[in-house]
């Protein structure tokens, strides 16, 4: 019997450890990984069809409807540009099987998906501090600046992107606080997923 | 062997199916719950004693550092009296035992309780109307309307009252779309606490 294709997206605040949760998620599940570098690579490579741009016509939120009445080949700033071919690309891979996606609004790109659990993960100052000092090899107050000034810029990615609102509970199916560690957030996911989808 | 003591609270948005969740949660894991009703019931009961209004004294919230340079007998409104009473019953219900606690802003009161879940419940506004329709008696539109009061009511009494904000997914130890009803949401909160506090 063939497997029940089904997608994990994750949103995360800098320094939560989504990225490394999200590795862990694929790796417990054996399905594959993606985040933004593996994203981008995946929509460049696939470039900017004309198909995929008028299939944008029918959404209805701000950034679309803003873009959409325009000629998008002429009018769209490079950013935009690359924002519609990885929301292209997380498409094309969702739908060609089961898989997690980390970052690049995904669970806005899938939101239609049955098959989807979206996840957003937060942790307290302190411990994203903690990780950032260790991972990123930077020291203290520069840490919190980084984090403060990464949380904005992924805030007001996601904000202009979607109609929704980075961070709200009510956005995601299940958000974690990942104070307790990778290891354990990871399986809470995993618990989820089989419970939300049955797989 | 004695069990270790632990604390689940409840937030949740009107419909949503929070208070049904909570009652379920409790169940399974055989231990009290408590909801508004029965928490006003037990701060009327021990009424407000100096020793509890000497305590927060040291809280920094925008709330009760508002209210504490003042002489809290004379200056305190009716609602803010009941909502110090809360907090101390709270504190009390807390101390003595395992329980699950919705509504009241009770993961605030307790935040610094290292036994804590903290749980958030939203759900789809669609699936929030039906619940209400179904559970409260109330007509198509008329629902809509109640959820956006209960909602704005809820959002202004936890942002009053605490210096964080309502629905906000670093708020909570998890969050969680109860579009999965209430057997499931359930499921999910008794896993995680089985996780992350290890009861």
């Amino acid at each position: 019997m063939e497997k029940k294709r089904f997608v994990i997206t994750i949103g995360r605040q800098f320094g939560s450890g989504g990225r490394f949760i999200g590795r862990k998620v694929a790796e417990i599940l054996d399905i594959p990984f993606y985040d933004n570098e593996l994203l981008t690579k995946a929509a460049e490579e696939s470039g900017l069809s004309e198909a995929v741009l008028d299939s944008y016509d029918e959404r209805k939120d701000s950034f679309f409807s803003g873009v959409m009445p325009y000629n998008y080949g002429i009018d769209l700033s490079l950013g935009q540009k690359v924002f519609l071919a990885q929301f292209d690309a997380i498409k094309r891979i969702a739908a060609s099987g089961s898989c997690v996606i980390v970052g690049r609004c995904a669970d806005y790109v899938l939101e239609e998906d049955q098959n989807v659990v979206s996840v957003y993960i937060s942790a307290p100052l302190d411990y994203r501090m903690k990780r950032v000092i260790q991972y990123y090899d930077i020291k203290d107050q520069k840490a919190k600046d980084t984090i403060i000034r990464m949380d904005k810029k992924r805030a007001s990615y996601y904000n202009y992107y979607t109609d929704l609102k980075w961070g709200r509970a009510k956005n995601y199916d299940i958000c974690l606080n990942s104070d307790i560690g990778v290891e354990k957030t990871a399986k809470a996911i995993v618990d989820f997923t089989k419970l939300k989808l049955d797989v």
